[in-house]
């Protein structure tokens, strides 16, 4: 999964230091774009990330922001790659209450408790309670994470990237890799909904620290086992464990951990 | 350099795997919160954070922003820890340009040869040219990083914060750690705004990777050597070539690469 038309990485002249000698040699850098999103002729947002599948991550982002939910509304989709800018059409846009409360903020009317903290007025309103009955083992969870680190090309070319994979038990479907690691997410939603790709059956595997908003991007494609190589945070944890995802973290090698719904594990 | 009042993780029950057998563990997990800022009652930003340092955080996202350059302009600043609000008044705001056009996309109108590539039309305003004679060896980079890792104790606990540290050439001055990475040079740039601590005479310690968003918080803050342990990308390089920063990547162990303006290394 890719549009990569050019290299990700331009290799550089640097002076590296080893066991203090010095000595020139070769880096291999990975590109960064902005991309800025418009709706109806609107600047929306704009986002750093790896410029490639650019049209799947702007896709994923209008998603995940509520924006988007149905694929007949979105009337045009244009792409300026060298401006890095991209030009979409979404009907009643300006009368839906998702551009009105694009990133405001969420203050809870219930103090907070027993039900999940949203920060984001968007995310209270399209989040819901992911319902599955997949299970994984936790040999296919260690398989999983392998196959997504040896998949990390540009990651072993630059280590300036992160990624994601769609899975299911047995195998990572679709990949992306962008040193945003909120993109890796959108670049695949943004690709199952442009070609109606079911992901409520999937497992998302992931390179990155799964904050809140990374854990309400696999909410919002209603995909219930998050696995990543590295480390969850609290209010992460209290959602999945309010919204029902199984959050898998620090799997690499031989281990992981469990941090929500453990029903899951086989 | 902190206000933590309460830990700043939690300790969970969760389920391990190693070398294929479960057990029953406790896990240390990092805190997240929202914080909302307001200027002059506007909502301006919602940020996802550490929970402590909280109005250096604030003060130095305006600053970086280009909203606030004088201390004198900051009229009141009222934090509801709770609830995560910081509440702002800054002289001038509804008739500054930096307001307007807050996180607004920068057209470069010169089709970008030859200068900065900025993408936010704030950065375009407020970037100057690093102008500095400092000079570091390689031993003490490397002695620099190793101290930032060592101090990083809630990484140790939790996997899952970045940290930063303002330093001279034989120590870190000022140390910062959260779950995001523009945050942790946010809360250093805003304790030394607020208390007129000098920058441009200072080096910038980095746990992560360098993007230009990154890159450009050091310019802000006038500072000329930037060293992460991580990787850069193309774009904060071209950046930090056009204006004057050393960034000095992947330093960790008896390592490290100096990607842009080695004259500064000794």
């Amino acid at each position: 999964m890719s549009d990569k038309t050019q290299s990700p990485y331009v290799t550089k002249s640097v002076r590296k230091m080893s066991d203090g000698v010095w000595y020139e040699s070769g880096e291999n850098i990975v590109q960064e774009k902005a991309v800025t999103i418009y709706v109806n002729s609107k600047e929306l947002a704009t986002i750093v990330c790896s410029p490639w599948d650019l049209k799947n991550m702007a896709v994923g982002f209008l998603c995940s922001e509520g924006i988007l939910n149905d694929k007949s509304k979105l009337k045009s989709l244009r792409i300026d790659e060298e401006k890095g800018l991209v030009y979409t059409e979404v009907e009643g846009f300006e009368n839906a209450v998702s551009g009105k409360i694009f990133l405001k903020r969420y203050i809870n009317p219930c103090c907070g408790k027993g039900r999940a903290s949203f920060y984001y007025s968007s995310d209270a309103l399209i989040c819901k309670l992911v319902d599955s009955d997949l299970k994984i083992s936790g040999q296919q969870i260690l398989d999983l994470s392998k196959e997504l680190e040896d998949r990390s090309d540009i990651f072993k070319e630059t280590g300036g990237v992160h990624c994601s994979g769609l899975a299911d038990r047995s195998e990572i479907l679709l990949f992306s890799e962008d040193i945003g690691r909120h993109n890796t997410l959108d670049k695949i939603y943004g690709k199952c909904f442009l070609e109606d790709i079911p992901t409520h059956d999937k497992i998302i595997v992931f390179s990155g620290r799964v904050s809140s908003e990374i854990l309400l991007k696999a909410v919002k494609m209603s995909v219930s086992i998050l696995i990543s190589r590295s480390a969850p945070t609290e209010l992460a944890l209290d959602l999945a464990e309010n919204l029902g995802v199984t959050v898998v973290g620090f799997s690499r090698d031989d281990r992981c951990t469990v941090f929500t719904h453990p029903e899951r594990i086989l």
